[in-house]
């Protein structure tokens, strides 16, 4: 299996702010993630002007894309996304013309898994092509102080199994990475926790558990 | 009941653009979205530009709230939006978070209607003091060609006799607002039929239908 990256959500309401924190992290991130915060703050100038400075980082665009795909997708690959994202309550033509999107940009979809999703929408996405998804607790949730539970574990196995890597978010610590083993993780992405002043210690210390259970 | 009202959705990729087709449209029609794809383009500099130069028209930042609703919500309504969308797939803690900070600014919450809800979910909102809720066909799902449904009609139904005013979209043509007598219509949204030459004539006719019907 290969190895889970490490992502930075850039989730400031400033494009100047983020462009600091992306500056401070790029040498401990793989991913570099313009978050639906600032995107909807600054526009795709944020994601042109994050390509332009972290030409070699992998660059994510959170848009969680619920109708309007084609353009919408276009717009992030045009401005340098890598990979985009897209929501799990989107109608499946959504998600199919994000896809088809990507595919000219030779770029990737991730569905993020929020509402009322089913197996059966996940093996939609499956025959689609999709190949990431991202599985968080909400920040809203995380705020409201619920945990990773066992049905999330299960739901993370489920997916996994279907042949999604997962990038897993939502207030992840390095002591709590163990519970993920076996899961097919793309990436585990944090905001705060990788910006604030013990970032590259705390990559360090996700780096460390990644080459413990991965 | 009262009138519904007509909306312009303003999905330019491009500020200028939405400038001006707010303008041609600002005399018939009563409310002005900025769309999703004008939002993820320009950033909240667009929110607040047509606030500016339409003090009097309610303004819609449709942001599809999937997470991070308080931050998302202040941003939008700094800048000057009445109303913000949320998506139906939020985590209900998220929809709180915005119906909070709508309330600080006097302003409101739509549902945005995706994904596999519920009316235990719809029943989730109006005990949180919302109010409205978004239904459409999908942008995607009408260019694949899906019309409205008896489905549909039943749903906006249940959700209207919940006392949920409704703004209806998706390819809206005067000759169908007859479909949905009866319900508590807030809005007829429309982009294209109320941007182009024709657009006064379209936006006459809908009035024509709602004063038939309403």
């Amino acid at each position: 299996m290969t190895k889970p990256m490490i992502q930075i959500a850039l989730d400031q309401t400033d494009l100047a702010s983020a462009i600091t924190v992306a500056n401070n992290v790029e040498s401990f991130v793989d991913v570099i993630e313009v978050g639906t915060i600032l995107a909807f703050a600054e526009g795709m100038n944020s994601v042109a002007t994050l390509r332009k400075n972290h030409p070699d980082h992998i660059l994510v665009c959170d848009m969680k894309t619920t109708d309007g795909g084609a353009i919408l997708a276009r717009m992030a690959f045009e401005a340098g996304a890598d990979w985009i994202t897209v929501s799990a309550a989107a109608h499946i033509a959504t998600i199919a013309a994000c896809k088809k999107v990507a595919d000219e940009f030779n770029g990737e979809i991730q569905i993020e898994i929020y509402g009322n999703w089913t197996m059966e929408n996940a093996q939609e996405w499956v025959d689609l092509g999709i190949k990431q998804a991202i599985y968080h607790r909400s920040r809203d949730a995380e705020l409201a102080g619920v945990g990773w539970t066992d049905a999330d574990l299960d739901k993370m196995r489920a997916l996994s199994n279907l042949g999604i890597e997962l990038s897993i978010t939502g207030g992840i610590v390095p002591e709590e990475l163990y519970l993920f083993e076996g899961i097919k993780a793309k990436t585990f992405i944090a905001g705060r926790a990788l910006a604030g002043e013990k970032g590259k210690e705390t990559a360090e210390a996700l780096r460390e558990q990644i080459n413990r259970y991965w």
